[in-house]
């Protein structure tokens, strides 16, 4: 596997494993790359060459092994490590989270969820109890999370950060609406910017 | 304005857009390439053939007018053409896009929202009440919504697509985690799709 992989391939990654995944299910077991392409309204060359990056995979004029590439794939993705995780907010959002993400199937364990309102504290989500926001810091320091989910507000969140990476945490997926950053080397943070992909929708629209 | 702006340069701009309404606020009234690159942890360069497509904007050496800039690339982003747009989907997910997105600042008139579920209908979300989803063809036909906003599951994401289309919706801003796709060059769909954003996160946990 080479280094520096551009953003770009790696976040067409969880695209191909999604189609192979369903490939998979439909009992498909093997695929040629220009197929492939076709399914994904891509071009064979383009999958091919981001498959280069991470050793190829194929053979030619035979086309790829829908399950061994499915799992290498979900390997490179790091599906197969689980991630002791915990939620922050247990809001609309935060529930809304819990309940569309299938987080085991993904590799992240839901150890935990955290809220500061006291009247959501000892509800239950998807079998987890929320609890109250002041017992995180001893919750972490017994369980070890390595990722956060934050789906609090900008404020919170960027409050929260450094104390979380304080903790161990190394992993935050980030729904607050503020692009959070670390300097950090061992921290990775995954921004999910509601408004700008807004923006992205208004823009197209304004072309048409 | 140069035509075939490649998707990455345009997902930046509104990170630009951010960047340059914060400044405003600010009071900061001129800013070279240099100084926002650094703001954006980005590089000179990159934002001065960025800004090339849309015809270049600044004045070399003399640096970015921050006021003017941001009115160009939120026009360039369609802010200030508003757009009528309905919500499909009431639940956790539907209420949080609602109470987190100041669509009216984006240009997006949110003029109804609609659920499936009657204990749901009737209810006020952020001052517009939910309606039944049965009521949503009449509503069309009499409002001309062009944007709708997909807090529903993949199978009804995929089964409301098609007849939104024939009601005259040319914008969807879809969360039901289905990649939804379509021939039609008049509609443009993006996908928020929570899934590939937390492999991707999951992704650089395991190059740690």
């Amino acid at each position: 596997m080479k280094n520096n992989i551009s953003s770009p391939v790696i976040r067409r990654l969880p695209r191909y494993y999604r189609c192979l995944l369903a490939l998979n299910k439909a009992g498909i077991k093997r695929i040629s790359s220009g197929e492939l392409a076709k399914k994904l309204d891509s071009t064979a060359s383009q999958i091919r060459q981001d498959f280069n990056y991470f050793g190829g995979f194929g053979q030619q004029g035979y086309g790829y092994n829908v399950p061994q590439l499915q799992a290498e794939i979900g390997r490179i993705l790091g599906l197969e490590t689980p991630k002791k995780t915990i939620l922050i907010g247990a809001g609309y959002l935060g529930r809304a989270i819990v309940n569309q993400i299938d987080f085991e199937k993904k590799g992240f364990t839901l150890i935990g969820i955290f809220e500061k309102i006291e009247a959501l504290t000892g509800q239950v989500v998807k079998g987890i109890p929320v609890r109250n926001i002041n017992d995180m810091d001893e919750f972490c320091k017994e369980n070890f999370p390595k990722v956060a989910v934050l789906c609090v507000s900008k404020n919170e969140a960027e409050q929260l950060l450094e104390p979380l990476i304080r903790l161990g945490v190394t992993g935050f997926w980030n729904f607050s609406q503020a692009e959070l950053t670390t300097k950090n080397q061992n921290v990775f943070i995954e921004n999910v910017l509601f408004s700008d992909s807004l923006l992205n929708l208004s823009y197209h629209l304004n072309q048409k």
